[in-house]
């Protein structure tokens, strides 16, 4: 299945593709796309359903994040051998975790904002694992069963405010509209092997990034695993689990960050595509 | 106001002590101690009430965390200039921000699990700031006006996770049952200057920490307007402002870490007491 939520922020309504990709309303159904709507038994039902039989969503309504009560926004530092060599950092020798803020969280497609006094605000499109059973200490054998599904994350960060403010990385991942989340959560039945995805970014039409799901140095059945043995992972939770390389501080000769004006586009394999104009950061 | 949540864990009602310290119901004026209800002109409205015409609770309910809703637990690192001495650790020349993950968030008298695998589980008492009022770009001279109050955090870390397992230490700071909040969300008209609050944790009865929030290198005022500039705060938010010395890292002549079966007690002056029996991990 491919979930998805729309209409207006924060008042999104819950939806499903239909087999020719028509956006169908799916609120007479669950609530929203959130907590015990994703556990494995919730989705198996959504499945069983007639997907053809649900009211057509008329027009081309915004997308909203496709996951709502995202407890926590964890990330994987550096997890792709070459986007590490890139920045000139090791592969750890186990995963590096940080933390976006949730307020981070936006639609596939809104707009981006460049914070002030930033210098050096970056893409990295990422493969996004949406939690659909509660987690804490499972095995890696065990750990896919814990996942919903799959969507695409991009992981904007503000390297200024990352590396060069004082320690820890959430003060450059945490500006409002720095996780743009979705279009869809592709269920996990539709992505037989997460280690096969193609995943690329272009900037104003330019391909940066261009990398595959098959180089990743922690895979996400030993990322869900790992992050369990530390913290309990919750319906909702959503993985972010690193990027390939061609982020902006990695361009040679020179490094090149965004800017108002640009536009971001993202895709990841069977997951969709995003596209974010940047624009200068808004007051509340 | 002293604003509490009562009953069993994730199904805790919303109240408020009287002039008495007797605990009355609030539930038939908010939903919960969470999101709009913390906004200035609701805790007004809750300032007018006539408290002891409310329901009395009898008996000794379990105390749930103080406030509900939290998107964001953001802890301050290294803030106080004799604690940031005893880990060997410089006072860092601008704020060093850390998440804990939300899911850590237990009542203050929760027990306390020890990890599987933990070598050095460690307290920390602190003094919290809840989010009234949502804040992005705000200045230091209106930062104030974004604080709906303040309540005792214990800020549990384990070292080893912490700082010997690569990077970021978000991965050390966010087991299960690490974040007890309360027992009172203590209203910020109640608390005239929370730069001369003392504050203090006990192990087993014997006095760890003894500090005073005077002695602060980031006031609180500073911090709300700082962690602005990088993230939008939102009501439900809690900073917690960082730990006085006395941590078991930093005792002499050799370090003290928790064990099962061992009783922390907390104290913030004014803002009540936390006492946690510590357990070995759970599973879920």
């Amino acid at each position: 299945m491919k979930l998805v939520r729309y209409g207006a922020p924060g008042a999104e309504l819950p939806g499903i593709l239909d087999s020719n990709g028509q956006l169908r309303d799916l609120s007479t159904e669950v609530g929203d796309i959130a907590g015990e709507v994703l556990l494995p038994g919730s989705l198996q039902r959504l499945a069983s359903l007639n997907v053809d039989s649900l009211p057509i969503v008329a027009g081309t309504p915004r997308l909203g994040p496709c996951v709502a009560g995202t407890g926590k926004f964890i990330c994987i530092g550096l997890n792709y051998s070459d986007h590490a060599a890139e920045t000139g950092m090791q592969v750890p020798p186990e995963p590096i975790i940080f933390m976006k803020a949730t307020s981070t969280i936006v639609g596939p497609n809104d707009d981006v904002e460049i914070p002030r006094n930033a210098q050096k605000t970056d893409w990295e499109v990422e493969l996004g694992v949406v939690i659909g059973k509660p987690a804490k200490y499972v095995s890696e054998e065990n750990a896919l069963e814990h996942v919903a599904g799959y969507c695409v994350v991009n992981d904007i960060s503000e390297r200024h405010f990352q590396l060069e403010r004082q320690g820890q990385w959430v003060k450059g991942k945490s500006h409002d509209t720095f996780g743009p989340v979705g279009p869809w959560l592709v269920t996990a039945d539709e992505v037989p092997d997460p280690q096969q995805l193609a995943l690329s970014l272009e900037v104003n039409g330019h391909t940066m990034q261009n990398g595959t799901t098959a180089t990743m140095v922690y895979t996400v059945r030993y990322l869900v695993s790992y992050l369990s043995q530390f913290m309990t992972l919750q319906p909702g939770d959503i993985i972010s689990t690193g990027t390939p390389p061609g982020v902006g501080m990695g361009q040679k000769p020179q490094p090149v960050y965004l800017k108002a004006g640009d536009t971001m586009t993202l895709r990841v394999q069977g997951l969709g595509e995003q596209r974010q104009h940047v624009i200068d950061a808004r007051p509340l």
